[in-house]
């Protein structure tokens, strides 16, 4: 019995791999180890099943580029799913189609570097979902989520925590970084809150009163 | 007599080099071949000195890993600026040391990809400047730049060109494009501006009443 006819009970986040630059087989693996749901964004399938990796389904518009057919009979069994809204980035159609399916949260990878246009956009455009499924987008150097309600999490001392503000975000504060915020305001373009970390070992905490925060946990 | 000896009016843009993915010889030979006024951000020195570029000015707060006395001996003459500021970011000190300077344009490279939180960042804090210098920032798939009065240019028809708000941008008007906005507002991370493209070969055009809006022309 293949992996694919686990009965999957939506606990795990799936996983949801786009359009942008390769991340490493390691980040790749990990994230495939239990199983997930997998999701592939239009003409990154290639690149997927090159990898020999499992896709339970394809989203996009196939506009060009992606032999359907060809796809179908090197990999069974595969949902297609033709999402033709020109007014939705590819990302945004594969968030809101987990989100109809119930699940609970994701990973996504694939979305960032390479196009500044898509990948500064994938990297803001998950706020908008924030309230209806968890978030997590990852790359080689990036772990990205955005703040929900009040977050807290354990960090080593020194671990690099990067507040980003997609648009302005007030009434920030923190407890547990090196630059901690009491109040205060970010504003992107104009008020960054890059390149903090972890004062101690212990927990971090971080709540905004007003607008999308994401938080970035960056390394080199 | 060496290039580093050309007296250089500052006509030409100069070249800042930041620390971010690198780019292809190609993109930094047509970078170089006007021989600019070339800076370098910390710890990229050691990748550029590898590259044989010339570089004029080494600017950066050497935190660590960088060891000036040996990049000196190594490439002369080279201008050391040590800029301590923990409030801004590597490439602003950089940006705010060309205006200083007097150049009145700088092109940025190897300021996008890798660390998200660093990409981000200096994707939209080149608006902070925009009145002041003139940035363009590039990348192996990207020319980013921030809309300064009225912005109009020539393309050819179909060549993609993406409208990203830092923030909110209202009053946007555009001509020649495919999905023309008629006044309309664009906000990031709820609405984006993404994957327009210039409707035939001619002359497009963008303005905005309020807010920062970044052009981004890019391709596969």
């Amino acid at each position: 019995m293949s992996s694919h006819h686990v009965v999957r009970e939506k606990q795990e986040p799936a996983l949801l791999i786009a359009n942008g630059e390769g991340c490493s087989f390691e980040l790749m693996g990990q994230l495939l180890e239990w199983s997930p749901f997998v999701v592939v964004l239009d003409h990154a399938i290639h690149r997927v099943l090159d990898l020999g990796i499992k896709v339970d389904v394809l989203l996009g518009d196939f506009d060009h580029n992606v032999d359907i057919d060809e796809i179908a009979s090197r990999h069974y069994p595969l949902e297609i799913v033709h999402a033709p809204d020109q007014d939705k980035t590819d990302l945004e159609k594969g968030i809101e189609f987990l989100i109809e399916r119930g699940f609970p949260a994701v990973n996504i990878v694939w979305a960032t570097g390479r196009r500044a246009d898509h990948s500064l956009t994938n990297m803001t455009n998950i706020v908008r979902y924030k309230d209806q499924i968890k978030i997590v987008m990852l790359d080689d150097y990036s772990k990205i989520f955005p703040l929900v309600g009040t977050f807290e999490k354990w960090y080593v001392k020194g671990t690099p925590i990067s507040l980003v503000p997609v648009g302005l975000v007030e009434g920030i504060q923190t407890e547990g970084l090196k630059y901690n915020l009491q109040g205060d305001y970010l504003r992107l373009g104009y008020r960054s809150g890059n390149s903090n970390e972890a004062a101690e070992d212990g927990f971090v905490k971080i709540s905004a009163s007003e607008g999308d925060l994401l938080i970035m946990e960056c390394w080199d």
